[in-house]
């Protein structure tokens, strides 16, 4: 049996505000998020990331950090999360009263140089003035390391640097590691010998699973972590956050899609889908553009069935 | 470990020309028909339902299907199939040179009666006026049993139900049993538990799945297959034949999405993906619409890109 020992509850993590928006071209007001995100929390999400505490010379899109944290709701039993590339990031995400920051790496040296103009050693070295000083200001840290199922520059990449990465994220005092697939390559089978190999070595509690849809595999790749004990998954609502070159193509794997699977399957994740799709439709609203989420697609499509039948 | 007895080799069972354009609002030319299942032909696939011997007052999308049959190339080593409802669908198939044909019916009684008009009991005896001449005069038959992870109107259905229907239809000659997912609501621990229970009495090389797109699980869903040990996946090119109610929303699985996995996966398929894609194309361009497969999609803005770096 593949599903005789499956988690009985699943943690949903939402990166849309964060992940899908620095990615959309259209500049969204600061209020429409603040919507978006008080959406979410209706929908019994219980963790959110709400924005990125980046300079606005690399990200304009969420320039308006401290404004989206100070104008949110904050639900008793939802964690709030943004991230953090600095010292400066942290600072000013303690300034906007976040109880939660997310730190972010590569397992290959060429995304991470390409992506954060450092390598791996350094980028480490660098976490010690952000990681610590967040510990020591009582703030829980997420570590976000991509590329552990492939490299758009390397292609493989060595199971064995994700764990000895993982472990001096656990020693540095990090609660949780996403795993990322971040160009959306990872099959079923490579994710059953990388999550085995890797928890080896780092409790399962202590891992979190980031499948990109680009190639519609995310929820084959979800289920063999569920199958692993992994009870943390990413995802971003309608799917929002799809690679900007290509319109109706999927990056991130959709919230709905997620939700709707693990119910089925009779998992509990405490959200309420129809609110979670209501959350989505507003965030499509706001893009001006049609999300990937196939849920959110028969969802509409059941919605204009039903209408066109009342008419008649 | 899930994967340790995976199959070397899956056959994609190519659905598009059939169940994808019978859906189609537009009415595609008979030679541009010929054209595609070429294509596809030159692609390895190794078994292509090419078209329905159906009424054209039932189905006018089809209603050249002999002409189709006469026209298409045939190559060695594909299994070319068309879809019979009745004796003169049958009689029909023959004259036009099929070498195999498919019948069709429901697990649940209500879906059975509203798409044939039959009880199942009464499909089962007009069974023997299709089933049994076929393979008298030598073709294979394949049967499609719908709903058999859902019903769209008695929802739940009996598992036992499918085993007895396949287990009648192993009896009357069939080579193969396509266990449907007509509505897109199987989850991966259902179709564990749903496999688990027929292969109990049916040979699993007698089976095949035949599970929709529409909520994003199908590739989640053959994953389960696959460590079942079935090696026969229905797909349709591009996702060819989605709800035509919906726009973008997903009907079929897309067979370029299944391909892609199970070559990543490691597992054989015959199929050379590029050619598949450019009949995927081609189809695109003659239904005159965006098909949903997320690999085509992440294929078609990979192209774009290159073509915008070129062009820089």
């Amino acid at each position: 049996m593949l599903f005789d020992k499956l988690p009985e509850r699943v943690t949903v993590y939402e990166v849309g505000p964060r992940d899908g928006l620095q990615n959309e071209a259209r500049q969204i007001p600061t209020a429409d998020k603040i919507a978006f995100i008080d959406a979410l929390s209706d929908s019994g999400l219980r963790a959110i990331e709400i924005t990125s505490f980046v300079s606005p010379k690399w990200i304009p899109q969420l320039a308006d950090a401290a404004d989206v944290a100070r104008g949110i709701r904050r639900d008793d039993g939802i964690r709030y999360t943004a991230l953090v590339p600095n010292r400066r990031g942290l600072d000013n995400a303690i300034a906007a009263g976040m109880n939660e920051v997310a730190v972010f790496m590569s397992a290959s040296e060429t995304h991470n140089k390409k992506n954060i103009n450092k390598t791996i050693a350094d980028t480490l070295v660098k976490f010690e003035d952000t990681i610590g000083p967040a510990r020591e200001a009582g703030l829980a840290v997420r570590a976000y390391v991509s590329t552990v199922f492939g490299c758009p520059y390397e292609g493989d990449v060595d199971p064995e640097v994700v764990v000895d990465l993982s472990k001096t994220l656990v020693d540095m005092g990090v609660y949780e590691i996403s795993l990322g697939d971040t160009i959306g390559v990872a099959n079923p089978r490579q994710v059953e010998q990388v999550l085995d190999r890797i928890i080896r070595d780092i409790p399962v509690d202590k891992l979190a699973v980031h499948f990109h849809d680009t190639q519609g595999t995310a929820l084959a790749n979800c289920t063999v972590a569920l199958t692993r004990g992994i009870t943390t998954i990413d995802a971003s609502v309608g799917g929002l956050g799809g690679c900007p070159y290509a319109p109706g193509a999927s990056g991130n794997l959709a919230t709905e899609d997620v939700v709707a699977m693990l119910h089925a399957m009779g998992i509990e994740t405490g959200i309420d889908l129809d609110k979670l799709v209501a959350a989505s439709r507003l965030a499509g609203s706001q893009v001006g553009h049609e999300l990937p989420s196939k849920y959110l697609k028969a969802h509409i499509g059941k919605l204009a069935r039903r209408r066109r039948q009342a008419e008649r």
